[in-house]
């Protein structure tokens, strides 16, 4: 990884941190106001969208630990293992564009299917 | 990326454009006898239960796009676009242990939920 590289990956690292350790709001503010965000339901567009998204996910969050996280001057990609509430095994994976120290755009993948499997579970009780 | 890292990530671009242009034996030279892959569904164990997880999503590809790659001296990761049979939009991400040139271990997340609703619309018909 090259220096510049290294502050796209510490912008990525600082957020995931912040989210993972339940302060979702100094995660905030690692994402810009006009953040894009590609995550397997669709796109999200702004700052406020990716909250409603990411916020509540970050409530059920027990922990995480991180697999992988690389980057170079814009880009960086992270992965880590996360424990939640209703699914114990839920990783995921993020491929992060980061400008002036901000997260502009966010391509993010999970498994849907063991959340999807959990609600019914509920629903079913 | 240093000049060791450039090694993995050939190694797992390797493997990864061999797969997904349709060339899986190819592929499979590149995967350790004894890879471990951690998949959605659980773990695979040794290169024939890879083949067997892998083989049957490289053949339903109809393309794929690279949305970035990197590594270190021992592990690649890598995030892709796929266009398949059953999911026109099903990219996923790959966290490769390269040891002397083989892949012994991956961790892979991609969304099985759209998979599984087109089993199960296919069901259906």
């Amino acid at each position: 990884m090259t220096e510049n590289g290294s502050t796209a990956l510490a912008t990525a690292l600082a957020y995931y941190r912040a989210w993972s350790s339940h302060d979702f709001e100094l995660a905030m503010t690692y994402v810009a106001e006009d953040i894009v965000c590609q995550a397997p339901a669709g796109q999200l567009v702004g700052a406020q969208a990716f909250r409603e998204f990411m916020g509540p996910f970050a409530q059920i969050v027990n922990g995480t630990t991180l697999i992988g996280g690389f980057g170079d001057e814009r880009i960086a990609m992270l992965m880590y293992d996360a424990d939640t509430v209703p699914v114990r095994d839920a990783p995921g994976a993020e491929c992060l564009t980061v400008v002036d120290g901000k997260i502009s755009h966010m391509r993010i993948i999970f498994d849907r299917l063991p959340f999807a499997a959990a609600r019914e579970a509920e629903a079913a009780e």
